[in-house]
């Protein structure tokens, strides 16, 4: 909670217990728009997270446009990641590994879900995350495009350039044939064992240690 | 169930639809025990995975007993993993990166949790897992002990010896004070951004691919 009073997040109503509201100096409450004092009876029945017994904050989505990418860095693509705590944890990798953007294909399940919040432990927050069309996108952004395929040229041993995207693609479908078509740059994480292949979320989060390493 | 079929479990029912087993060449089939068929509903009834609709497997769980570990490669300790889609997880991605041996505490889930089994992808069958007091266990094996940490050394530069174990610690807590004790080589996941931290099976596969690495 302390994370998304600190945030850009314009926070349209703030449920809290007398005991939150007293552990808070006012200058942070300022920028809340309405403040209700309720019991935490109260707050556990409208919420949905579990651990849910100080506040609950109403915020006001940011803007889901575009933004105008960074062309000296890497943002990352999700082409229908389905599952909410490969989503949210994906969004909590990227954070660690300093990726601000990630673009999501329309059916890559829903930010709000509150498995995705939980599981992105606040880094929600600080990661933006757009929803579009992903071959309409990729064909407007002439850049380098990675995508992890089972077949590639091995992390390894591969010289990123200095930016682009990296498509991470469905949980069991792999990147659709329409994003594969955009992708320049097809790689691959080596396989040392048997396993026919690789959680979302791990997948994606070995790609950025071998992306971000010197 | 091919993969079942095919492993060294030793199958004592196996419930399947009349398609199911017309697809099964008989000596296949030689190695169960007691065959019955049933009708698609029927095998659904039975059965808590959502996919299930062509046969059930009942296997004999395998021993137990500690092995004696190879000293010439790594195997994992988990500390209390609680989650069962990460502990699910660690072991398909424990398969990809040809790790054989996981030892985990007492306390961490069970893995015959049907949300294991199912985050395995089928690796459960391959990876031998084995539930055990983890301080009376590392004060008995005298090997190279890394265990990740938010202090450490860096994985990017760390010479990882021949063999050894590598300690996964509680998604919130961490390695337990008493199994800190056993670690005689600290490393990290170096941070390129603000998240405080990384889910436990992400820093699992972001370890094992850095051992990996030539």
């Amino acid at each position: 909670m302390k994370e998304t009073l600190a945030s850009e997040f314009e926070i349209l109503t703030l449920l809290g217990t007398k005991e939150f509201f007293h552990s808070f100096d006012t200058a942070i409450l300022g920028k809340v728009k309405e403040i209700i004092e309720v019991s935490e009876r109260e707050l556990t029945d409208v919420g949905s997270v579990e651990t849910n017994n100080s506040a609950l904050a109403v915020v006001k989505i940011k803007s889901q446009h575009l933004p105008k990418l960074p062309v000296s860095d890497f943002s990352l693509v999700l082409d229908d990641i389905r599952d909410p705590g490969n989503l949210g944890t994906i969004i909590r990798t990227a954070e660690w590994y300093g990726i601000k953007n990630i673009i999501a294909s329309l059916e890559t399940t829903d930010l709000y879900n509150p498995k995705v919040i939980n599981a992105t432990m606040g880094s929600f927050l600080r990661v933006n995350v757009f929803y579009t069309e992903l071959d309409d996108f990729l064909s407007k952004h002439q850049v380098p495009v990675y995508g992890a395929f089972l077949k590639g040229e091995n992390i390894h041993t591969v010289k990123f350039s200095a930016g682009g995207l990296i498509v991470i693609g469905n949980e069991s479908k792999g990147i659709s044939p329409a994003v594969q078509k955009r992708v320049t740059h097809p790689i691959t994480i080596p396989r040392f064992g048997n396993a026919e292949s690789l959680n979302a979320s791990v997948a994606a989060a070995i790609v950025l240690d071998n992306l971000r390493r010197k």
